[in-house]
């Protein structure tokens, strides 16, 4: 029995979707929004090699959501938010969903408020 | 040399942003957002075949972003917005970053103007 790999989608958004869908490489993420940071410093609060945050950059780079400076020995990453910017755009079209799903809450427990002070 | 594949981080929101991470999955997402579909009818307007739509459906179910319904002739799928929700709440810690190079852009532009309206 042979297993079909899916083939990774290369669009931008698939590629930030898929940079994101590691919780090391979110919180690399999150430390770069505090500022800029050398690959070193990343890698220290995290129980991994070196080689592996490298790649976890290299991931974050390919999405766009990175960028490395090119000083040979300290280069340092830094957030870019046009990505993240494109993403939020994307979930922002179902935001009516869920307040929809609220606002029924919030209707039916009216319903039941009016109901208990019209109880004698 | 062999390559070693990364594992695939199964937290909610790795679940969620690996799902997202394919624009089949998110056009059966959009269509979803409009209202509940059987497999089929998901299908129809994609060039693939009925198993691969099944197995992006399986993606979407992982990661909570669907429910199918268990009527064994005609099972519609559904969109379930919580997934979507914690990721807006995600995003949004983010927004300040690029807000604050607007501000920024906006500053530069307006110096420019009172630049302008200086000069003779």
């Amino acid at each position: 029995m042979t297993f079909q790999k899916e083939k990774p989608s290369e669009d931008s958004l698939s590629l930030t979707f898929m940079a994101l869908s590691d919780p090391t490489r979110r919180a690399i993420l999150a430390r770069l929004a505090q500022g800029e940071a050398t690959v070193k410093e990343l890698a220290e609060p995290f129980d991994v090699t070196l080689p592996a945050i490298s790649k976890h950059l290299r991931v974050l780079k390919k999405a766009g959501l990175i960028i490395q400076g090119r000083k040979a020995q300290w280069r340092p990453c830094k957030i870019e938010t046009k990505p993240l910017e494109e993403m939020s755009v994307w979930v922002e079209q179902y935001r009516h969903l869920w307040e929809a799903r609220f606002d029924r809450l919030n209707d039916y427990l009216n319903t039941l408020q009016d109901e208990g002070d019209e109880s004698p």
